[in-house]
């Protein structure tokens, strides 16, 4: 479905800008000879020994000298990609970086798509396709807990899951195929029944998992929280509160467009995305209209809103109507601010702050944990759900497991069992790449930053 | 006058943002025991050879794996620093970073300084001091011309000159002071004259270098262009015509201010920086006050001055009585836009163009360039002084010859003789670090980034 490439791949692979190293790499058969066409070292490179560190210079085609750099050297199939790799670690210079690469591309070597190097490292069977989008996960990880899950896959704890409810399937439909293929003499390998007992257990272990995947998708991606309600109820207050208290601000992402003012807070390793719909009232003025479906889609694309009121003054029941509106009901929580204002008791279902002198805020942050990571907490050591390619494929694993079980049930032939199973096992496959068409490769690999 | 530090020091080496791999480096004494604290791999890197790259994970506290990561090996004095130093190759994720930089420390890793390893470096004699300068000018490097320049001081180009005329005047000054301790007994050593003779000719090699300096400072730094003008005279049709044709734009180091509308163009390898002074003229119009200044400044400020008039209209005599006022004449060049449209016949001294049809623009790079490179062009293989610390330590050095000459014109006793050269050997021992203070040696390092 996909070719090996021959070829030998070269990119940039430290983060562009200035640095006191950068590390060019490059991978593939001609690695070493491309390499030692523009460095002169005491030995050849393709002389070196793997894992070892070279000292020497890249000249040009006039030999002048680019840069004196240390070449690191990995050979088939050490190496990252499976494949002989080389990194070349040079001084952090913009123009040096520029010219060894133009010189790596001039000697034979081709520059890197997106991810290339993980995806050999795919098909040279060193990692597995779970593995290889974990790798994406670690370096876009902006928290402790989305690392903890990102290492948790790599380290392939779903891989191996998976890989043990597949070789399950695998071994109940050979006996029913082999059934098929003695069908004439009427033989039963399986009974029904425990065919079936051993579906549900399946089904249950393929429940599990996707009953992480709102942890996992949490840690992995962070909560989305929208701020609504009036003007001066406490929204920004609350905001300035949380972000004064939280020593482990996390700053946006470079180029994030801002359309509502965001500000993202990692509170006990989870990310927390703050939307603040500040001042922007449900209105039909033309003027506001632009700002206004801004907040309404920050309120449907949340995973929690904060519906927040003044005591002194009141909830307004028609505002908090129109955000029920637009999302589940079980999403918004409401929250009385200026609780050291008022003597109002305090009301079942809403939970009383006070965004000035921080009262009941971590109260409030305890609620909001439990509405997000409501399932059990999971031990680090277990598989955890959090990529939605891998949760659509447990799903359609499961159904096809059910449509089996309803096949076996009505008593239908084996070939109706079959073809479920096959497609049940094809989908557990898609996880871990072990099925796989030119399409998945390409969405997964094309997320990638160049040089990976 | 300093102290090398007994401790151990560490940062990121690679530039921030994402990247596929990142670089931390460490460097001192307690390098492989501290790593080897947080670091498992198939052996101890305490036992692993130099230059070799390890394998292993880098584990917290609680033995949770960070990162799986290659450490390569360095061994004293086989080392950027001299030092035992290792260099942990991890996935290129900020949090990632910050986990193992923070447990280096916790092992007894100090933060490292702005250009700290570098300094290291110097101190243990890995490279002098005018080598150290010059990594920081390779890092920097926009163009490919600044890049030899950098390439050939780090090179260490100039640091031999100087350390032969300074082993010259070490010589003779020997010589005077045996001179003076015989002084009872009247023993001349070198003849007065020769001794002269010797003084001009390292004062004529010491001017050959000074003379190096506009070319050097130029090729490292680029050429400020003010463009100055009424408005609609074709300032920016010129701007945007040149940076049409040149494939070469450089893009501003992010956070520059942009004052006055500034672009940075590379042609034939040198740094152009063009500002343009557009639509602002010499006015006591209080709005437009601050952009007069601005204006002013950037005439002041650069080394030419595009002096651009409409031949149509012809030029304002006053006005560039105006820019004249602020710079020396001979920096400013009158260019005469729009020959296209007049018959005006060429005046000397004016470069008449076309910024529309593109006439003349070569000629006027041509000019731009004798006027900027009018030393002799140096070969890539002679020394070549581009910083400004370098060319007043040679002036004084200068300054104490010629004294030291007058003094033996004069009969002067040897003490006066003597007391120049002690001074003359000092100033040129600041540029390559033989003599130093901790002011110069902070000066220097306190401009480089973390990590180098």
């Amino acid at each position: 479905m996909y070719s090996i490439n021959d070829d030998t791949i070269t990119a940039l692979a430290t983060a562009s800008g200035a640095g006191a190293i950068s590390v060019i790499r490059m991978s593939g058969k001609e690695s070493f000879s491309i390499v030692d066409q523009i460095f002169k070292g005491a030995k050849k490179i393709s002389e070196c020994k793997t894992h070892t560190i070279n000292y020497g210079r890249i000249l040009d085609s006039e030999s002048n000298t680019i840069d004196d750099v240390l070449v690191s050297v990995f050979k088939n199939p050490y190496s990252y990609t499976g494949e002989d790799s080389v990194e070349v670690s040079t001084h952090g210079s913009q123009i040096v970086i520029k010219k060894i690469i133009s010189l790596l591309t001039s000697a034979g070597a081709r520059l890197a798509e997106p991810g290339e190097f993980t995806k050999r490292a795919f098909l040279n069977g060193k990692i597995d396709l779970a593995q290889a989008e974990a790798v994406a996960d670690v370096i876009n990880a902006r928290t402790e807990a989305s690392l903890k899950g990102a290492r948790n896959q790599l380290d392939g704890l779903l891989s191996q899951k998976i890989e043990t409810l597949r070789t399950e399937l695998v071994n109940s439909s050979s006996l029913i195929e082999l059934e098929l293929d003695f069908a004439e003499e009427d033989l039963e390998f399986l009974p029904s029944e425990k065919m079936i007992s051993r579906i549900d257990e399946i089904v249950k272990e393929i429940s599990t998992l996707l009953d992480t995947y709102n942890f996992g998708r949490i840690i992995r991606d962070g909560v989305n929280v929208a701020l609504a309600g009036h003007t001066n109820v406490g929204k920004s207050s609350l905001l300035n509160y949380i972000l004064k208290e939280s020593r482990a601000i996390v700053s946006p992402i470079p180029g994030t467009t801002r359309d509502v003012i965001r500000e993202d807070v990692s509170i006990d390793g989870i990310l927390y995305r703050f939307y603040d719909t500040a001042g922007i009232r449900f209105t039909e003025d033309i003027v506001e209209r632009e700002g206004v479906k801004r907040s309404r889609r920050s309120i449907e694309d949340a995973d929690i809103i904060l519906f927040i009121y003044d005591v002194v003054n009141g909830i307004d029941k028609k505002l908090l109507e129109e955000v029920y509106s637009l999302t589940e009901k079980d999403r918004v929580m409401i929250v009385a601010n200026k609780s050291d204002l008022s003597d109002v008791k305090e009301k079942e279902d809403e939970i009383f702050i006070s965004a000035k002198t921080g009262e009941g805020v971590d109260k409030l942050f305890e609620e909001l944990n439990k509405k997000n990571l409501h399932t059990k907490t999971y031990s680090e050591s277990s598989a955890v759900v959090s990529n939605i390619r891998h949760y659509a494929a447990l799903q359609k694993a499961k159904e096809h497991l059910l449509k089996a079980k309803e096949s076996l049930n009505m008593n239908m032939t084996g070939e109706f069992v079959s073809v479920d199973l096959r497609s049940s096992i094809d989908s557990l496959g898609e996880i871990i790449g072990t099925v796989t068409t030119d399409d998945i490769l390409n969405n997964i690999f094309d997320n990638f930053c160049i040089g990976k």
